[in-house]
Protein backbone atom coordinates (compact mmCIF):
# COMPACT_ATOMS: atom_id res chain seq x y z
CA UNK A 1 0.00 0.00 0.00
CA UNK A 2 1.03 3.46 -0.76
CA UNK A 3 1.39 5.74 2.04
CA UNK A 4 -0.90 8.73 1.34
CA UNK A 5 -0.82 12.30 2.58
CA UNK A 6 -3.78 14.19 3.88
CA UNK A 7 -4.51 17.73 3.31
CA UNK A 8 -7.05 19.28 5.42
CA UNK A 9 -7.60 23.05 4.47
CA UNK A 10 -6.98 24.12 1.23
CA UNK A 11 -6.99 27.77 2.24
CA UNK A 12 -4.02 29.92 -0.39
CA UNK A 13 -1.42 28.44 2.18
CA UNK A 14 -3.20 24.64 2.44
CA UNK A 15 -3.34 24.10 -1.88
CA UNK A 16 0.60 25.39 -1.64
CA UNK A 17 1.43 22.79 0.81
CA UNK A 18 -0.38 20.30 -1.18
CA UNK A 19 0.70 21.20 -4.48
CA UNK A 20 4.48 20.83 -3.28
CA UNK A 21 3.92 17.74 -2.07
CA UNK A 22 1.85 16.50 -5.20
CA UNK A 23 4.97 17.87 -7.62
CA UNK A 24 7.45 15.81 -6.05
CA UNK A 25 5.09 12.88 -6.62
CA UNK A 26 3.57 12.36 -3.32
CA UNK A 27 0.31 10.45 -3.32
CA UNK A 28 -2.05 13.05 -1.49
CA UNK A 29 -5.39 13.11 -0.56
CA UNK A 30 -7.17 16.54 -0.29
CA UNK A 31 -10.49 18.15 1.93
CA UNK A 32 -11.70 21.62 1.57
CA UNK A 33 -14.80 22.35 3.68
CA UNK A 34 -15.95 24.16 0.66
CA UNK A 35 -15.08 21.52 -2.67
CA UNK A 36 -14.08 24.06 -5.43
CA UNK A 37 -10.97 24.79 -3.86
CA UNK A 38 -9.97 21.07 -4.03
CA UNK A 39 -10.76 20.86 -8.05
CA UNK A 40 -7.71 22.39 -8.99
CA UNK A 41 -5.64 20.15 -6.74
CA UNK A 42 -7.39 16.35 -8.42
CA UNK A 43 -6.24 17.87 -11.57
CA UNK A 44 -3.03 18.08 -10.47
CA UNK A 45 -3.37 14.39 -8.96
CA UNK A 46 -4.48 14.82 -5.66
CA UNK A 47 -7.61 12.28 -4.91
CA UNK A 48 -10.12 14.71 -3.85
CA UNK A 49 -12.14 13.55 -0.73
CA UNK A 50 -15.92 14.47 0.16
CA UNK A 51 -15.85 14.01 3.67
CA UNK A 52 -12.95 13.81 6.08
CA UNK A 53 -13.59 10.75 7.06
CA UNK A 54 -12.75 9.51 3.59
CA UNK A 55 -9.88 11.69 3.55
CA UNK A 56 -8.41 10.20 6.53
CA UNK A 57 -8.31 6.75 5.50
CA UNK A 58 -5.00 5.11 5.69
CA UNK A 59 -1.65 5.48 7.74
CA UNK A 60 0.07 8.68 6.22
CA UNK A 61 0.78 11.82 8.06
CA UNK A 62 -2.20 14.26 8.42
CA UNK A 63 -1.54 18.03 7.85
CA UNK A 64 -4.15 20.59 8.81
CA UNK A 65 -4.15 24.17 7.36
CA UNK A 66 -6.99 25.12 8.26
CA UNK A 67 -8.72 29.21 9.32
CA UNK A 68 -7.88 29.24 13.18
CA UNK A 69 -7.77 26.77 16.29
CA UNK A 70 -12.02 26.58 16.31
CA UNK A 71 -11.64 25.53 12.78
CA UNK A 72 -8.68 22.52 13.76
CA UNK A 73 -11.38 21.51 15.97
CA UNK A 74 -14.31 21.67 14.08
CA UNK A 75 -12.51 19.51 11.98
CA UNK A 76 -11.12 16.98 14.26
CA UNK A 77 -13.15 16.30 17.18
CA UNK A 78 -15.95 14.80 14.75
CA UNK A 79 -13.58 12.18 13.92
CA UNK A 80 -11.02 11.53 16.98
CA UNK A 81 -11.96 8.18 17.59
CA UNK A 82 -10.64 7.63 13.95
CA UNK A 83 -7.44 9.52 14.71
CA UNK A 84 -6.17 7.16 17.35
CA UNK A 85 -2.53 5.94 16.27
CA UNK A 86 -1.95 8.42 13.94
CA UNK A 87 0.52 11.48 12.90
CA UNK A 88 -1.06 15.04 13.03
CA UNK A 89 1.24 17.79 12.07
CA UNK A 90 -0.87 20.77 12.75
CA UNK A 91 0.25 23.89 10.50
CA UNK A 92 -2.88 25.96 11.20
CA UNK A 93 -1.77 29.59 12.44
CA UNK A 94 -2.21 29.12 16.12
CA UNK A 95 -1.25 30.62 19.72
CA UNK A 96 1.13 28.61 22.18
CA UNK A 97 -1.57 28.19 24.16
CA UNK A 98 -3.58 26.77 21.89
CA UNK A 99 -0.91 24.54 20.50
CA UNK A 100 -0.72 23.02 24.09
CA UNK A 101 -4.02 22.67 24.38
CA UNK A 102 -4.42 20.59 20.63
CA UNK A 103 -1.00 18.23 22.02
CA UNK A 104 -3.16 17.71 25.20
CA UNK A 105 -6.51 16.80 23.08
CA UNK A 106 -4.12 14.39 20.67
CA UNK A 107 -2.32 12.52 23.43
CA UNK A 108 -5.89 12.17 25.02
CA UNK A 109 -6.94 10.56 21.56
CA UNK A 110 -3.94 8.90 21.31
CA UNK A 111 -2.66 11.10 18.24
CA UNK A 112 0.97 11.85 17.85
CA UNK A 113 1.18 15.63 17.67
CA UNK A 114 3.78 17.99 15.92
CA UNK A 115 2.99 21.84 15.58
CA UNK A 116 4.06 23.73 12.75
CA UNK A 117 4.51 27.48 12.37
CA UNK A 118 4.76 28.91 8.89
CA UNK A 119 7.20 31.71 8.42
CA UNK A 120 6.14 32.94 4.74
CA UNK A 121 3.26 33.43 2.79
CA UNK A 122 1.86 30.86 0.07
CA UNK A 123 3.99 31.98 -2.45
CA UNK A 124 7.03 31.52 -1.12
CA UNK A 125 6.26 27.73 -0.28
CA UNK A 126 9.07 25.70 -1.52
CA UNK A 127 11.36 28.38 -2.67
CA UNK A 128 14.05 29.92 -0.92
CA UNK A 129 13.70 31.59 1.88
CA UNK A 130 10.47 29.60 3.39
CA UNK A 131 11.07 29.09 7.02
CA UNK A 132 8.84 26.62 8.74
CA UNK A 133 9.22 25.99 13.02
CA UNK A 134 8.22 22.94 14.40
CA UNK A 135 7.90 21.95 18.31
CA UNK A 136 6.52 19.16 19.81
CA UNK A 137 6.87 15.45 19.00
CA UNK A 138 10.10 14.96 18.16
CA UNK A 139 9.45 11.80 16.33
CA UNK A 140 6.77 13.33 13.87
CA UNK A 141 9.43 15.46 13.13
CA UNK A 142 12.41 13.03 12.26
CA UNK A 143 9.61 10.58 10.13
CA UNK A 144 8.24 13.10 7.96
CA UNK A 145 11.01 15.12 7.16
CA UNK A 146 11.33 14.33 3.58
CA UNK A 147 7.47 15.50 3.22
CA UNK A 148 8.49 18.79 5.43
CA UNK A 149 11.82 19.77 3.42
CA UNK A 150 9.18 20.20 0.69
CA UNK A 151 7.82 22.99 1.51
CA UNK A 152 10.87 25.10 3.41
CA UNK A 153 13.76 24.90 5.35
CA UNK A 154 12.63 22.83 9.10
CA UNK A 155 13.46 24.13 12.03
CA UNK A 156 12.68 22.50 15.24
CA UNK A 157 12.11 24.07 18.72
CA UNK A 158 11.94 20.88 20.92
CA UNK A 159 8.94 18.82 22.40
CA UNK A 160 6.57 22.09 24.12
CA UNK A 161 4.36 22.07 21.38
CA UNK A 162 4.05 26.12 22.29
CA UNK A 163 7.42 26.97 21.33
CA UNK A 164 7.12 27.17 17.24
CA UNK A 165 4.13 29.23 17.97
CA UNK A 166 5.65 31.82 19.94
CA UNK A 167 8.48 32.20 17.94
CA UNK A 168 6.91 32.48 14.85
CA UNK A 169 4.10 35.18 16.13
CA UNK A 170 7.37 36.68 18.12
CA UNK A 171 8.40 37.30 14.18
CA UNK A 172 4.85 38.13 12.40
CA UNK A 173 4.59 40.70 14.75
CA UNK A 174 7.37 42.90 13.38
CA UNK A 175 6.06 41.82 9.46
CA UNK A 176 2.45 43.11 9.91
CA UNK A 177 3.57 46.26 11.80
CA UNK A 178 6.37 46.90 8.81
CA UNK A 179 3.22 46.62 6.21
CA UNK A 180 1.19 48.68 7.89
CA UNK A 181 3.95 51.28 8.53
CA UNK A 182 4.65 50.69 4.41
CA UNK A 183 0.92 51.31 3.34
CA UNK A 184 1.21 54.35 5.50
CA UNK A 185 3.88 55.87 3.57
CA UNK A 186 2.65 55.34 0.51
CA UNK A 187 -0.47 56.90 1.89
CA UNK A 188 1.76 59.84 2.53
CA UNK A 189 3.69 60.48 -1.03
CA UNK A 190 -0.06 58.77 -2.70
CA UNK A 191 -0.62 62.68 -1.49
CA UNK A 192 1.47 64.31 -3.83
CA UNK A 193 0.83 61.78 -6.89
CA UNK A 194 3.50 59.35 -6.20
CA UNK A 195 2.45 55.87 -7.13
CA UNK A 196 3.01 53.19 -4.27
CA UNK A 197 4.78 51.12 -7.08
CA UNK A 198 7.58 53.68 -7.23
CA UNK A 199 7.46 54.47 -3.23
CA UNK A 200 8.01 50.59 -3.31
CA UNK A 201 10.75 50.60 -5.18
CA UNK A 202 12.90 52.87 -2.41
CA UNK A 203 11.27 51.12 0.47
CA UNK A 204 12.38 47.81 -0.52
CA UNK A 205 15.66 48.27 -0.11
CA UNK A 206 15.84 50.85 2.61
CA UNK A 207 13.67 48.91 5.01
CA UNK A 208 15.64 45.42 4.21
CA UNK A 209 18.96 47.49 5.22
CA UNK A 210 17.50 48.79 7.98
CA UNK A 211 16.76 45.05 9.23
CA UNK A 212 20.78 45.54 9.53
CA UNK A 213 19.81 47.49 12.68
CA UNK A 214 18.08 44.88 15.13
CA UNK A 215 21.41 43.30 16.24
CA UNK A 216 21.85 46.55 17.71
CA UNK A 217 18.35 47.01 19.28
CA UNK A 218 18.71 43.80 20.68
CA UNK A 219 22.24 44.15 21.90
CA UNK A 220 21.13 46.91 23.77
CA UNK A 221 18.30 44.58 25.31
CA UNK A 222 20.25 42.43 26.32
CA UNK A 223 22.54 43.97 27.92
CA UNK A 224 20.06 45.80 29.53
CA UNK A 225 22.30 48.96 28.66
CA UNK A 226 20.79 51.50 26.88
CA UNK A 227 23.56 54.24 27.01
CA UNK A 228 26.05 52.44 25.59
CA UNK A 229 26.97 54.46 22.40
CA UNK A 230 26.10 54.71 18.87
CA UNK A 231 22.40 54.09 20.55
CA UNK A 232 19.72 56.79 18.93
CA UNK A 233 18.18 58.56 21.89
CA UNK A 234 14.76 58.12 22.50
CA UNK A 235 14.73 61.79 22.81
CA UNK A 236 15.66 62.09 18.67
CA UNK A 237 13.66 59.40 18.04
CA UNK A 238 10.94 61.03 20.07
CA UNK A 239 11.64 64.26 17.30
CA UNK A 240 11.59 62.76 14.87
CA UNK A 241 8.18 60.46 15.52
CA UNK A 242 6.70 64.11 16.46
CA UNK A 243 7.61 65.03 12.62
CA UNK A 244 5.70 61.77 11.40
CA UNK A 245 2.56 62.29 13.06
CA UNK A 246 2.55 66.19 12.33
CA UNK A 247 3.24 65.67 8.32
CA UNK A 248 0.77 61.96 8.04
CA UNK A 249 -1.68 64.89 9.62
CA UNK A 250 -0.83 67.58 7.46
CA UNK A 251 -1.33 64.68 4.36
CA UNK A 252 -4.25 63.48 5.62
CA UNK A 253 -3.43 60.27 6.92
CA UNK A 254 -4.53 58.75 9.86
CA UNK A 255 -2.01 58.12 12.74
CA UNK A 256 -3.73 54.97 14.38
CA UNK A 257 -0.60 53.01 14.10
CA UNK A 258 1.83 55.61 14.52
CA UNK A 259 1.19 57.45 17.35
CA UNK A 260 1.43 54.66 20.05
CA UNK A 261 5.13 53.95 19.22
CA UNK A 262 5.00 57.88 19.31
CA UNK A 263 3.05 57.56 22.92
CA UNK A 264 5.90 54.61 23.74
CA UNK A 265 8.76 56.87 23.11
CA UNK A 266 6.87 59.35 25.08
CA UNK A 267 6.58 58.03 28.09
CA UNK A 268 9.82 56.42 28.32
CA UNK A 269 10.88 60.24 28.58
CA UNK A 270 8.32 61.41 31.09
CA UNK A 271 10.47 58.36 32.52
CA UNK A 272 13.45 60.09 32.51
CA UNK A 273 15.11 58.15 30.11
CA UNK A 274 15.09 60.69 27.32
CA UNK A 275 18.78 60.61 26.96
CA UNK A 276 18.88 56.87 26.37
CA UNK A 277 18.73 54.24 23.63
CA UNK A 278 15.76 53.83 21.72
CA UNK A 279 15.77 50.01 22.16
CA UNK A 280 14.47 51.20 25.60
CA UNK A 281 10.84 50.61 23.84
CA UNK A 282 11.31 46.72 24.35
CA UNK A 283 11.02 48.05 28.32
CA UNK A 284 8.01 49.49 28.19
CA UNK A 285 6.33 46.74 25.94
CA UNK A 286 7.26 44.04 27.77
CA UNK A 287 5.54 45.06 30.67
CA UNK A 288 1.63 44.79 29.89
CA UNK A 289 -0.61 47.32 31.60
CA UNK B 1 40.80 81.70 0.08
CA UNK B 2 40.13 78.42 0.61
CA UNK B 3 36.57 77.60 1.20
CA UNK B 4 35.32 76.46 4.32
CA UNK B 5 32.25 74.09 4.93
CA UNK B 6 30.55 75.10 7.90
CA UNK B 7 28.78 72.33 10.13
CA UNK B 8 25.76 73.95 13.11
CA UNK B 9 25.10 70.96 14.81
CA UNK B 10 27.02 67.96 16.13
CA UNK B 11 24.61 65.69 17.26
CA UNK B 12 25.74 61.81 16.23
CA UNK B 13 24.33 62.59 12.64
CA UNK B 14 26.12 66.12 12.70
CA UNK B 15 29.01 64.31 14.09
CA UNK B 16 29.46 62.17 11.16
CA UNK B 17 28.63 64.40 8.11
CA UNK B 18 31.42 66.56 9.56
CA UNK B 19 33.99 63.98 9.87
CA UNK B 20 33.04 62.75 6.39
CA UNK B 21 33.93 65.94 4.71
CA UNK B 22 37.18 66.37 7.20
CA UNK B 23 38.10 62.96 6.24
CA UNK B 24 38.19 63.59 2.16
CA UNK B 25 40.03 66.67 3.22
CA UNK B 26 37.42 69.36 3.39
CA UNK B 27 38.18 72.43 4.78
CA UNK B 28 35.43 72.53 7.64
CA UNK B 29 34.18 74.67 10.77
CA UNK B 30 31.85 73.28 13.03
CA UNK B 31 29.90 74.48 16.11
CA UNK B 32 27.50 72.80 18.42
CA UNK B 33 25.15 74.26 21.41
CA UNK B 34 27.31 72.46 23.70
CA UNK B 35 31.21 72.75 22.71
CA UNK B 36 32.31 69.29 24.07
CA UNK B 37 30.50 67.76 20.69
CA UNK B 38 33.21 69.43 18.84
CA UNK B 39 36.40 69.16 20.57
CA UNK B 40 36.47 65.26 19.05
CA UNK B 41 36.51 66.74 15.18
CA UNK B 42 38.82 69.38 16.34
CA UNK B 43 41.14 66.38 17.33
CA UNK B 44 40.32 65.41 13.24
CA UNK B 45 41.36 68.82 12.01
CA UNK B 46 38.11 71.22 12.10
CA UNK B 47 38.09 74.50 13.37
CA UNK B 48 35.65 74.86 16.45
CA UNK B 49 34.12 77.85 16.83
CA UNK B 50 32.10 79.16 19.85
CA UNK B 51 29.42 80.81 18.20
CA UNK B 52 27.55 80.40 15.24
CA UNK B 53 28.66 84.14 14.27
CA UNK B 54 32.55 82.79 13.61
CA UNK B 55 31.05 79.38 12.32
CA UNK B 56 29.44 81.51 9.05
CA UNK B 57 31.82 83.28 8.18
CA UNK B 58 32.87 82.47 4.76
CA UNK B 59 31.52 82.12 1.82
CA UNK B 60 31.38 77.96 1.69
CA UNK B 61 28.23 75.68 1.95
CA UNK B 62 25.99 75.96 5.61
CA UNK B 63 25.25 72.66 6.76
CA UNK B 64 22.14 72.43 9.15
CA UNK B 65 21.51 68.88 11.35
CA UNK B 66 20.05 70.31 14.64
CA UNK B 67 17.42 68.41 16.61
CA UNK B 68 14.40 69.65 14.90
CA UNK B 69 12.70 73.06 13.07
CA UNK B 70 12.56 74.85 16.18
CA UNK B 71 16.35 74.86 16.67
CA UNK B 72 16.63 75.84 13.36
CA UNK B 73 15.16 79.17 13.93
CA UNK B 74 17.02 79.49 17.24
CA UNK B 75 20.24 78.59 15.17
CA UNK B 76 19.70 80.87 12.18
CA UNK B 77 17.27 84.19 13.00
CA UNK B 78 19.57 85.83 15.09
CA UNK B 79 22.45 85.36 12.33
CA UNK B 80 19.93 86.16 9.55
CA UNK B 81 21.51 89.13 8.11
CA UNK B 82 24.97 87.30 8.05
CA UNK B 83 23.43 84.87 5.86
CA UNK B 84 22.58 86.77 2.75
CA UNK B 85 23.99 85.62 -0.18
CA UNK B 86 24.85 82.15 1.07
CA UNK B 87 23.89 78.23 0.39
CA UNK B 88 21.89 76.35 3.48
CA UNK B 89 22.23 72.85 3.43
CA UNK B 90 19.13 71.98 5.98
CA UNK B 91 19.48 67.94 7.21
CA UNK B 92 17.97 68.74 10.44
CA UNK B 93 14.64 66.38 9.98
CA UNK B 94 11.35 68.43 9.63
CA UNK B 95 8.10 68.26 8.14
CA UNK B 96 7.23 69.04 4.56
CA UNK B 97 5.31 71.99 5.60
CA UNK B 98 8.16 72.93 8.07
CA UNK B 99 10.76 72.54 5.03
CA UNK B 100 8.78 74.73 2.87
CA UNK B 101 8.65 77.51 5.45
CA UNK B 102 12.50 77.31 6.48
CA UNK B 103 12.60 77.98 2.19
CA UNK B 104 10.15 80.67 2.42
CA UNK B 105 12.48 82.40 5.17
CA UNK B 106 15.55 82.05 3.41
CA UNK B 107 14.27 83.39 0.08
CA UNK B 108 13.19 86.72 2.23
CA UNK B 109 16.62 86.30 3.48
CA UNK B 110 18.51 86.37 0.37
CA UNK B 111 19.70 82.96 1.47
CA UNK B 112 19.18 79.85 -1.51
CA UNK B 113 17.77 76.86 0.34
CA UNK B 114 18.07 73.07 -0.08
CA UNK B 115 16.51 70.74 2.17
CA UNK B 116 17.65 67.16 2.71
CA UNK B 117 16.65 64.13 4.49
CA UNK B 118 18.60 61.89 6.04
CA UNK B 119 17.93 57.77 4.84
CA UNK B 120 20.15 56.41 7.43
CA UNK B 121 21.70 55.85 10.46
CA UNK B 122 24.74 58.50 11.57
CA UNK B 123 26.89 54.70 11.44
CA UNK B 124 26.25 54.25 7.92
CA UNK B 125 27.45 57.95 6.83
CA UNK B 126 29.63 57.44 3.54
CA UNK B 127 28.96 53.73 3.68
CA UNK B 128 27.18 51.44 0.81
CA UNK B 129 23.24 52.19 2.21
CA UNK B 130 22.90 55.61 3.36
CA UNK B 131 20.58 57.99 0.98
CA UNK B 132 19.73 61.47 1.29
CA UNK B 133 17.17 63.25 -0.58
CA UNK B 134 17.01 66.32 -1.72
CA UNK B 135 14.64 69.10 -3.06
CA UNK B 136 14.55 72.66 -3.09
CA UNK B 137 17.35 75.30 -4.89
CA UNK B 138 18.33 73.13 -7.82
CA UNK B 139 21.87 75.20 -7.88
CA UNK B 140 22.60 74.31 -4.58
CA UNK B 141 22.46 70.54 -5.43
CA UNK B 142 24.43 70.76 -8.43
CA UNK B 143 27.44 72.75 -7.34
CA UNK B 144 27.29 71.33 -4.36
CA UNK B 145 27.56 67.61 -5.51
CA UNK B 146 30.94 66.15 -4.32
CA UNK B 147 30.75 67.24 -0.64
CA UNK B 148 27.08 65.36 -0.73
CA UNK B 149 27.62 62.41 -2.34
CA UNK B 150 30.77 61.69 0.40
CA UNK B 151 27.64 61.13 2.99
CA UNK B 152 25.71 58.82 0.89
CA UNK B 153 23.76 58.49 -2.86
CA UNK B 154 21.89 62.13 -3.24
CA UNK B 155 18.78 61.62 -5.02
CA UNK B 156 17.00 65.16 -6.06
CA UNK B 157 13.57 65.00 -5.98
CA UNK B 158 12.76 68.68 -7.52
CA UNK B 159 12.32 72.13 -6.14
CA UNK B 160 9.48 71.89 -4.15
CA UNK B 161 11.20 71.93 -0.78
CA UNK B 162 8.93 70.10 0.63
CA UNK B 163 9.03 67.22 -1.49
CA UNK B 164 12.31 65.57 0.25
CA UNK B 165 11.06 65.36 3.66
CA UNK B 166 7.94 63.97 2.39
CA UNK B 167 9.83 61.31 1.12
CA UNK B 168 11.99 60.88 4.07
CA UNK B 169 8.92 60.59 6.23
CA UNK B 170 6.98 58.21 4.28
CA UNK B 171 9.88 55.67 4.29
CA UNK B 172 10.55 56.09 8.51
CA UNK B 173 7.13 55.31 8.82
CA UNK B 174 8.01 51.56 8.15
CA UNK B 175 11.09 51.60 9.64
CA UNK B 176 9.87 52.80 13.05
CA UNK B 177 7.31 50.34 13.27
CA UNK B 178 9.54 47.71 12.05
CA UNK B 179 11.59 48.60 15.45
CA UNK B 180 8.67 49.01 17.29
CA UNK B 181 7.35 45.20 16.06
CA UNK B 182 11.26 43.64 16.91
CA UNK B 183 10.79 44.74 19.75
CA UNK B 184 7.43 43.57 20.85
CA UNK B 185 8.69 40.05 19.56
CA UNK B 186 11.72 40.04 21.41
CA UNK B 187 9.70 41.01 24.52
CA UNK B 188 7.22 37.65 23.50
CA UNK B 189 10.14 35.22 23.17
CA UNK B 190 12.28 36.84 25.94
CA UNK B 191 9.16 35.47 28.51
CA UNK B 192 10.71 31.97 27.39
CA UNK B 193 14.27 32.96 28.10
CA UNK B 194 14.90 33.65 24.08
CA UNK B 195 17.65 36.45 23.54
CA UNK B 196 16.62 39.45 21.93
CA UNK B 197 19.91 38.60 20.28
CA UNK B 198 18.86 34.87 19.12
CA UNK B 199 15.60 36.31 18.04
CA UNK B 200 17.44 39.27 16.15
CA UNK B 201 19.50 36.63 14.26
CA UNK B 202 16.17 34.99 12.78
CA UNK B 203 14.25 38.07 12.84
CA UNK B 204 16.36 40.21 10.60
CA UNK B 205 16.70 38.03 7.12
CA UNK B 206 12.51 36.78 7.72
CA UNK B 207 11.91 40.69 7.83
CA UNK B 208 14.53 41.27 5.10
CA UNK B 209 13.09 38.30 2.87
CA UNK B 210 9.32 39.57 3.95
CA UNK B 211 10.32 43.31 2.10
CA UNK B 212 9.88 41.45 -0.95
CA UNK B 213 6.24 41.69 -0.62
CA UNK B 214 5.79 45.37 -0.27
CA UNK B 215 5.62 45.51 -4.12
CA UNK B 216 2.60 43.39 -4.67
CA UNK B 217 1.07 45.48 -2.04
CA UNK B 218 1.91 48.12 -4.23
CA UNK B 219 0.10 47.04 -6.88
CA UNK B 220 -3.04 46.38 -5.44
CA UNK B 221 -2.89 50.03 -4.08
CA UNK B 222 -1.91 51.38 -7.35
CA UNK B 223 -4.74 48.99 -9.93
CA UNK B 224 -7.45 49.48 -6.55
CA UNK B 225 -7.83 45.99 -7.27
CA UNK B 226 -7.78 44.20 -3.96
CA UNK B 227 -9.41 41.28 -5.08
CA UNK B 228 -6.64 39.84 -7.24
CA UNK B 229 -5.24 36.22 -7.31
CA UNK B 230 -2.28 35.88 -4.63
CA UNK B 231 -3.79 38.48 -2.10
CA UNK B 232 -3.60 37.81 1.45
CA UNK B 233 -7.10 38.08 2.66
CA UNK B 234 -8.18 40.38 5.41
CA UNK B 235 -9.95 38.09 7.23
CA UNK B 236 -7.07 35.58 7.36
CA UNK B 237 -4.76 38.71 8.49
CA UNK B 238 -7.74 39.43 11.08
CA UNK B 239 -7.34 35.66 11.97
CA UNK B 240 -3.82 35.83 12.58
CA UNK B 241 -3.58 39.21 14.23
CA UNK B 242 -6.10 38.33 16.58
CA UNK B 243 -3.69 35.10 17.58
CA UNK B 244 -0.80 37.55 17.92
CA UNK B 245 -2.72 39.64 19.93
CA UNK B 246 -3.84 36.79 22.38
CA UNK B 247 -0.20 35.41 22.11
CA UNK B 248 1.09 38.42 23.31
CA UNK B 249 -1.57 39.31 26.40
CA UNK B 250 -0.65 35.62 27.48
CA UNK B 251 3.12 36.51 27.56
CA UNK B 252 2.90 39.61 29.26
CA UNK B 253 3.22 41.82 26.23
CA UNK B 254 1.79 45.16 25.10
CA UNK B 255 -0.18 45.26 22.55
CA UNK B 256 -0.96 49.06 22.26
CA UNK B 257 1.28 49.18 18.45
CA UNK B 258 -0.08 45.72 17.56
CA UNK B 259 -3.90 46.24 18.49
CA UNK B 260 -4.40 49.32 16.03
CA UNK B 261 -3.47 47.24 12.97
CA UNK B 262 -5.71 44.76 14.02
CA UNK B 263 -8.41 47.50 14.10
CA UNK B 264 -7.93 48.40 10.93
CA UNK B 265 -7.93 45.36 9.34
CA UNK B 266 -11.15 44.70 11.48
CA UNK B 267 -12.89 47.65 10.47
CA UNK B 268 -12.18 46.86 6.88
CA UNK B 269 -14.01 43.48 7.16
CA UNK B 270 -17.29 45.28 9.34
CA UNK B 271 -16.95 47.30 5.89
CA UNK B 272 -17.63 44.51 4.10
CA UNK B 273 -14.21 43.80 2.37
CA UNK B 274 -13.25 40.67 4.41
CA UNK B 275 -12.38 38.42 1.01
CA UNK B 276 -10.26 41.38 -0.59
CA UNK B 277 -6.40 41.51 0.08
CA UNK B 278 -4.80 43.00 3.35
CA UNK B 279 -3.16 45.90 0.96
CA UNK B 280 -6.82 47.29 1.96
CA UNK B 281 -5.63 48.35 4.79
CA UNK B 282 -3.76 51.55 2.82
CA UNK B 283 -7.46 52.44 2.24
CA UNK B 284 -8.55 52.91 5.99
CA UNK B 285 -5.11 54.91 6.41
CA UNK B 286 -5.18 57.39 3.63
CA UNK B 287 -8.36 58.66 5.11
CA UNK B 288 -7.88 60.67 8.19
CA UNK B 289 -10.76 60.72 10.65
Amino acid sequence: MTTRTTFLGLGAMGSELAAAALDAGRPSVVWNRTPDRAAALGERGAIVARTVDRAITGDGPIILCLLDHQSVHAVIDPVATSLAGRIMINLTTTTPGQARELAAWATEHGVTYLNGAIMAVPEMIGRPGAVIFYSGAESAFEENRKLLDLWGQSDYFGTDPGMASLRDMAMLVGMYTMFAGFLHGAAMVGVEGVSATEFARRQTPFLAAMTGQLAGLAAAVDAEDYAGAGQQSLEFTEAALASLVTASLEAGVQVDVLRPVHDIVRRQIAAGHGRQGTARIFEELRNAR
